[in-house]
């Protein structure tokens, strides 16, 4: 085949990039594929070609050539220095309007540098959030496209018809400016770590306190999938857990290392949480119990080192306690999304960025990995998908809480909660688990109640010690106590 | 005056840089002044001309030519691009061998840019930690000197004399090269946002549960300073608790707004942790804890909409429980400190620095904020002050714990009040009290304990929907299931 005739380039064609081709092309669009080294490109013609349309090319020219205009070349290359020289290469064969497309898991700084390079040259650059995996790539994944607004036009309708979609509406949805599609699916991911940390922390309750092997505990987060809890990693956690080892007849999260591995998005999420200014502990201590699984020398010299110093817990009632350890791993949940939210806003805020929670929540229902009923609660929180709401940045609009857990829906099931949360901090605490993230969450869920926090007296001290000065709850100003003289106050 | 006599220079007299030069003339050193605007040259020379010998200049260029070779110019200007601005003014007047000390509160990775820079140019470039407020600068702040091992041979001296000292030692050493001495001031400054968090939560357990007002608390923290927590910020602690505001006749801290400030510093230190893989729960928490604090608009509307769900908690003995929360915030903060030394040796791998933990522990002995009894039994534990040891970066000598919880002192320290830490969390967690710090160092604790975590679980999942395969507890290689297929394991 010749001609300008496909509708979109696909360029790295290691799985996620075939399978999104392959998406594409069942999808009824006529999709040119590229790869460093043609064999790739050979195989999957081979192996998938009958799956639509394809244009093999070999060369990045070829692929351009072969394009329609406004061209879409999609890049699923490694993050980092693989994704820019490729655009180098793109940049010459191009033209104004065109649209290059980065869908791998970049850095949303390096995809706001790209974007603002790129549209001085004219060009779109279009960074994307993907989310399912392979299988989510070829079937329906969850899609976050930023840049600009105009190239939504005439990208979105190709990402959308390829997107998971949820009763009809598709998981896909322009996010806003620039980094935005890959800052949200950033956030998504350290939600992600926060989901699969709290799920950890159950069944780490569930067999030490409330002794329960990992088969009994398959039946359990089976039956929590029924429940407001239900998604699908509550589901596989159930598959997982039910897998008995062939080798040794152990259950296989039994043999496995009990070291955490992490790609960095989780990382980068808690590191923009901090940038920002929004309290995320929960995803800050999912991170770090990742980290802390993974020093394996420290963790062998301290199980002989340091002393349990706990009680002897006695569940009277094991149904009760299984109950009450859903209801923790549900609030838990519901804070670690409310913090994934709130560094959305305080982000959208730094960068400018029009972001509509009711929009982003729609787009996580379904396709990518913390796909929850959970979502569709959140959605309408924020009142609901509608993708021409764009609040200024940093806000809300009128019919949108100021924290997902003053939503109504979502007051009334964290408060349902919180009486058994509470008595399970209490019981791990005293036996021993530990629960880095539920109790995290609790305590921010405390903080967020207080009328008065001890900040106040931070405040005295860094007054004491460093003149920081301070404010007063009862008139203006800020103030200083002259703590090495006469301890009189002056305004400062 | 004229001629080349000064023994080193100070730019930037604000209050800081002022007191630094004070300092270095009161302790013998012929100092010469510079200012931007020559004003506060003068003020400073008539205020305090008599504290020794100045030699006051009108520009860089005659500060400068004041100094004897090699020359020591220190900078003390906001951190950022004014210390870039006086550095590129600096260069053309200085000669080969001639030192550039950056003394102010330098993100460390603008410090290893500059030494690399300088270096090109053959000038030493010294970025120096300094903590003390502005007292210390005056009369003995703790000073942490990175840079290159020859530039401390004609710095070292001048430092060393105008530092603090504990016990006849100096605190101040060399620490490490380019940007380590920054690197180390930041981390002191992340374990002082634990140390004032976890100050803030006995505080405020003490107040809400214990039913202890400000006064009585006073009395209290001045207590604790006679036991192992014997530091500068419980000293404070009872003087901020005791003051009585004038103007109301209430307690200070009550009439203080509860938002705390930050400078950057802590989240500095959380960044990095992350960064450099080293699990600084507690740290990274005190910094959450005040950014919350600090959402008075998400606050104020959450005290309506949330509930506590609290039990109602009776405390029998109140003396026992004051006795509780002192042990809790002791090991609350040897997990902070433990997760702070973690982190300088995670940073020592990373960035090639020799640094020496029972060195530098040594260094906060005295003159810094965090300057405690504690401090010195850290070094013990570390092997001791000893400056001619440099650990190969990233390890610790044949005499220096894997993490300081391992130290014997601390292991049996943190084992007697492991039991006490379990019940003030538990009681915390049922009466509503948020307690980040406390709750993060304990699962911090019982995390390094067990046997097995649940990481094995999160690993198990990451293989399910992401292919990332795991490795077995009891052969080499990695594996992954066909979850999809048949789920048979295989090699991967």
């Amino acid at each position: 085949m010749s001609g300008a005739q496909a509708d979109i380039g696909v360029t790295g064609l290691a799985v996620m990039g075939a399978n999104l081709a392959r998406n594409f092309a069942r999808n009824g669009y006529t999709v040119a594929l590229h790869n460093r080294t043609a064999q790739k490109t050979h195989d999957l013609m081979s192996a998938h070609g009958d799956d639509g349309e394809f244009v093999a090319t070999e060369s990045l020219k070829e692929l351009v050539d072969s394009l329609k205009a406004p061209r879409r070349v999609l890049i699923m290359v490694k993050a980092g220095a693989p994704v820019d020289a490729v655009i180098d290469q793109l940049v010459d064969l191009l033209d104004d309007g065109d649209i290059i497309i980065d869908a791998g898991n970049s850095h949303y700084e390096d995809t706001r540098r790209r974007e603002a390079a790129l549209a001085e040259k004219g060009l779109h650059f279009v960074g994307v959030g993907v989310s399912g995996g392979e299988e989510g790539a070829l079937n329906g994944p969850a899609i976050m496209p930023g840049g600009s607004r105009e190239s939504y036009v005439a990208l979105g309708p190709l990402l959308e018809s390829i997107s998971a979609d949820f009763e009809g509406e598709p998981c896909c949805a322009w996010i806003g400016p620039d980094g935005a599609g890959h800052y949200v699916k950033m956030v998504h991911n350290g939600i992600e770590y926060a989901d699969m940390q709290v799920i950890g922390e159950a069944y780490d309750l569930l067999r030490q306190v409330g002794g329960l092997e990992p088969r009994e505990q398959a039946g359990v987060f089976r039956a929590w999938n029924e429940t407001e809890l239900a998604s699908y990693l509550i589901e596989i956690t159930a598959e997982v857990l039910e897998q008995v080892d062939a080798a040794t007849g152990q259950p296989l999260v039994d043999v496995i290392v009990d070291e955490a591995g992490q790609k960095g998005t989780g990382r980068w999420t808690a590191i923009s949480g901090l940038d920002v200014g929004s309290p995320i502990g929960a995803i800050a201590e999912s991170v770090f119990a990742r980290s802390l699984s993974s020093q394996r020398a420290v963790r062998d010299a301290a199980s002989s080192v340091l002393v349990s110093g706990t009680e002897n817990v006695q569940i009277a009632d094991v149904g009760a306690f299984v109950e009450d350890v859903r209801l923790a791993l549900y609030a838990s949940k519901l804070v670690s999304y409310a913090q994934g939210l709130d560094m959305l806003r305080a982000a959208a805020s730094e960068y400018g960025w029009p972001l509509d929670i009711g929009t982003i929540a729609s787009v996580w229902r379904d396709g990518c990995i913390i796909r929850a009923d959970l979502l569709d609660d959140i959605m309408r929180a924020f009142g609901g998908r509608d993708t021409t709401r764009h609040p200024e940045p940093g806000t809300t609009s009128a019919d949108q809480p100021a924290n997902l857990l003053f939503a109504p829906f979502f007051a009334e099931a964290i408060g349902a909660a919180v009486p058994a949360w509470r008595r399970v901090v209490s019981v791990a605490s005293a036996a021993g688990v530990p629960i880095p993230v539920f109790s995290s969450a609790l305590s921010y869920y405390d903080g967020l109640r207080q009328e008065r926090l001890p900040a106040a007296l931070t405040q005295g001290l860094r007054d004491y010690f460093g003149a920081h000065t301070y404010r007063r709850v009862d008139r203006e100003g800020t103030f200083h106590t002259l703590w090495s003289g006469d301890r009189t106050e002056v305004e400062a």
